[in-house]
């Protein structure tokens, strides 16, 4: 089972608007577990676009902490907007296991009309090569390259102010801080 | 004497390139003593400019946490290369303790040659009105609006991670990160 202190990447987006902004800021933070703040990784995805799984791969592959790395953890499966994450290619590209977090259980039949809509219907197959969805706590969890029950550890491990785990939490806050001048709370 | 959960906002600069950039981000970050980030402020100053004081001011009038905030803290008395920071009057006009962090006694003899040779003797009085250095534990602060004994708890409250206090080393890992892609150390 993991321990206390395992290091894990925290990455969520800032919030953008969806009528001027061509690209928004992704933010993750590396932690100790659900205790303290390690570093901070900060790119840039194309609101709606096709980059964010190559922009998260190369982060992690770059970084200094890569190595000591045990779980990426990301607030949704999809940062700017619609820019789906592929979180199997993920998983193989850097060889860590993924947890994307969820507050709710999604809403799939509203999230593939908006999909159609907007002409990008080929994203409903990453959505779901992401797999089932799993309750964990207080919020819900799919998993990549982990078995449920470590994931479940893990986030028993981060949840330590919240019931969001904190490196999703912190990379919120910041990422929110950066786009308002205020961070704004959800977490 | 200040309680463990004591309301501390960290403030640092991130690096700039002195021949090309005209301002600089900063970043202020909230804490709960030495424990956790409760929020996250932005802003940017100017390189070497005169606009630090007032930029600071107006982010804490502007906050939600200001009725809670009890010390401002920051990563030594410039920010933006020689853009000093004037703790009296931030004192006067927020009414909150402020605490300059040095990580090692600062030799005035250079940084006043430094001004002068920049043009910019006028902010030499800016320094020397921040007052007295006292050594608190391995680091050494200014301090306004607070006695020592009070300065030097709030230190040793926020120290849990290095010897520098948590909301400096964390606003310093976020504005690096967002500078650089990655944090690099000096906390």
């Amino acid at each position: 089972m993991p321990k206390k202190e395992i290091r894990v990447l925290g990455i969520d987006d800032a919030p953008f608007d969806k009528f001027n902004d061509k690209k928004t800021l992704i933010i993750g933070t590396f932690f100790r577990g659900g205790s303290f703040i390690d570093g901070v990784l900060s790119t840039e995805v194309t609101v709606d676009g096709n980059d964010s799984t190559k922009k998260i791969i190369e982060l992690i592959k770059k970084s200094k902490f890569k190595p000591q790395l045990q779980a990426i953890m990301l607030d949704g499966i999809a940062l700017g907007g619609f820019n789906v994450v592929d979180i199997v290619q993920i998983n193989r590209e850097t060889g860590i296991p993924v947890i994307v977090v969820m507050r709710d259980y999604p809403d799939f039949e509203k999230i593939e009309k908006a999909l159609i809509k907007l002409n990008k219907k080929e994203k409903i197959k990453l959505l779901k090569k992401a797999g089932e969805i799993h309750k964990a706590g207080n919020i819900f969890i799919q998993i990549c390259g982990i078995d449920l029950e470590k994931a479940e550890a893990i986030i028993k491990i981060t949840c330590t102010r919240s019931f969001i785990p904190e490196p999703i939490r912190v990379a919120h806050i910041i990422a929110s801080g950066l786009h308002f001048g205020e961070s704004r709370g959800k977490a």
